[in-house]
């Protein structure tokens, strides 16, 4: 089944919004093992729209075009579907009646314009939007069936979760020879994508009806599986096989699937055992603190945070002895060690989080150039973690992998105690 | 000028990899007066890639193909390059000699791969690759130019400066009836982009030589200002007359212009004027502390940070009295304004930062629902800076539009001060 996806808007083309929509759509698109083999990006025009339209739909079997089907005079799709197909736009009655609804429910008045989005091709399937006021519709363009959504993300996402999704997993499942598919996502963070590599590569022969693949969304990597089977069952089978394998195989690497994202798992973790941290940041200034306090409840598990970029700062919130900074020097694993235990102490917590580094791009030592980190965890049982690590890369990039470093300290701390 | 953007390579198409290159080229397009008619992506399948190049070619006048050109069996784009020109693939002398002196620079062992990458199709014209080992080159096909560049981002970058973009100015300039162009951008954050189209629209009709734009970057909203003239001195003086214009509209609002970054601003100006401060966050929790640290020397001019979730933390760095968190509330005017001028003490900086609220999804009250926000800015006359702001939308949104709140009081503070 060959699928393209056409994205239609002015604001695609002069830099002002990138195209966020495709690249979600691809990874649903995964677990069902399909890819689209081109995507179209054309502005609102509708020669050319109706250019792309007619090539993308005589070479496929599904097109997804998004975007143009808003209110105003640039918002031109329907009408261009309409001129491809060879019919004429006509309203959709139910959609008119959910648009008059939807303005009366809000006390909005209606404009003249807002009846141009209940227009639709003759013929087309029309499934209402969830979350906006312009409809879905499906039309056959000679053998390419061809599914119209608003490109607004929200509205984007709704239609294709509900609409094009269920469409082309009933599609897939009515094709002969059909295989049943099953997709686990296995996160890991600050484990290169070589290393994590060399770990799975020798359990590939071992799978032979499920596809490995990595993705990288720097500090962390993710191992894609997709398993393929006959029948459901034996599909998730070899995926959990699979899973089963690669889990022993990287171990404590993996701190989440799927949608985890890394500062929930970490709240949620420190949250059950009912654990409590507080960090002290001198080169991720900040950092820290955000990414945990960015999940919701993680007041109850962060009982503070410390920007110590100066000497003072680290003497007052993080009891550092003025003797330990001129003797070893901000930037080492003594202050870090200093930091984590006196932050741990001063809030009262269970963990303490120290780090201090030369983030860049100046300072830094022959010892200790731009890059080098030192991070610290202290935890209840007076046990110590640290590291001294060496990222390279911009200021951005040191600031980002050391602030991963130092929560992934903290979970195995965690994970351990 | 018709000019199309062709991108190669798998990982554009599973979802692994975001096509940022292409926005970015669009952002340095705009100042010429130029945007791409259509964006094409394709994986890395020969026949996928000829017959994006063949059409694309047919129906510009400049093409710019990217991706592909590595040194590995995927990396298609040279030979499919070659195919659809009905040339052959030829090694090009300099470029093999910089690939090998690139590898024992580094001490690196070449592969015979690396050998391919100095394959480029006959006729082409060849230019050096500052930032890798794939040349670019320009090849026509038909009337259309085409040029092939690496699809690595930095790569990318360097040879879209260093050879498209002087080649599409050179090729503006030649023709006939040419306008000359130049271009500015005047940032806002946090003015609604309906307030700024409101201010600036009645100066529309007295520049009819220049083309207004907006662009969202929420909370940041900009102004885009595109002159044209018959000489460059027109341009110039048409740009300079609408930019004044649009500055005495907007006021304090701009914060910058081009590529300015807010936090580069605000630490650049409290350095200009040898100023410090330190900042008491509770519902933004690092964040703001963790935008100004992004800025390199932020150092110098950050004190100190303090993330004060819990009332012990209130009290203990930034002074706030036990009785008014138990009369007014944590979540209130008079504990913003106690986090400011008690973090201003606490560190000895010339301005206190202190900002309280319901980032939510739990807590609010009837009177300061989820979304309520109090900021506070203490200076070092005494002066006090405060609003009490409601932003709609998610956790993310509400600590994204707080951290910039604060911030731009704390510019105003300082650019008053």
């Amino acid at each position: 089944m060959r699928l393209e996806l056409l994205c239609t808007g002015d604001e695609l083309l002069d830099g002002s919004v990138p195209d966020t929509n495709s690249p979600w759509f691809m990874e649903q698109l995964a677990p069902l093992g399909m890819r689209p083999a081109a995507v179209t990006l054309v502005g609102d025009r509708l020669e050319e729209i109706a250019r792309a339209l007619r090539e993308a739909a005589s070479r496929s079997d599904v097109l997804l075009v998004s975007g143009g089907l808003g209110p105003t005079l640039d918002d031109l799709t329907a009408e261009v579907a309409a001129q491809v197909a060879g019919v004429p736009l006509e309203e959709h009655g139910p959609t008119w009646s959910s648009i008059q609804k939807r303005f009366a429910e809000r006390g909005v008045a209606l404009s003249p314009n807002n009846r141009k989005q209940a227009l639709v091709p003759r013929g087309a399937d029309v499934h209402p939007n969830p979350a906006g006021t312009a409809p879905c519709f499906v039309l056959g363009l000679g053998r390419c069936t061809c599914f119209f959504v608003a490109g607004v993300p929200r509205e984007y996402r709704a239609l294709v979760e509900g609409v094009v999704l269920p469409a082309l997993r009933a599609r897939l499942g009515a094709e002969p020879g059909r295989l049943f598919r099953a997709a686990r996502v296995l996160k890991t963070v600050l484990l290169p994508e070589s290393h994590l590599d060399a770990r799975v590569r020798p359990l590939v022969p071992a799978h032979p009806h499920v596809r490995f693949g990595t993705r990288t969304r720097a500090p962390e990597n993710h191992l894609k599986l997709l398993a393929e089977g006959d029948t459901q069952h034996e599909a998730d089978g070899r995926l959990a096989a699979a899973e089963r394998d690669c889990r022993a195989a990287l171990g404590e690497w993996v701190f989440g699937v799927d949608g985890d994202r890394y500062e929930e798992v970490l709240v949620r973790e420190l949250s059950r055992r009912g654990r409590t941290a507080a960090v002290a940041e001198s080169c991720t200034g900040g950092r820290i603190a955000a990414q945990l306090t960015s999940v919701p409840g993680a007041s109850e598990v962060l009982l503070g945070g410390a920007v110590v970029y100066t000497e003072a700062a680290k003497q007052r919130w993080a009891h550092v002895p003025a003797g330990l900074l001129a003797s070893a020097g901000a930037v080492s694993a003594e202050v870090a060690r200093a930091l984590a235990s006196g932050i741990r102490a001063e809030c009262g917590t269970d963990y303490g989080v120290g780090v201090t580094g030369y983030a860049g791009p100046g300072g830094g030592t022959e010892a200790n150039p731009v890059g080098t980190v030192f991070v610290c965890v202290a935890g209840p049982a007076g046990q110590v973690l640290e590291q001294r690590v060496s990222f390279p890369g911009d200021r951005e990039r040191v600031q980002r992998f050391a602030t991963a470093q130092a929560l992934e300290l903290l979970r195995r701390a965690v994970a351990a105690g």
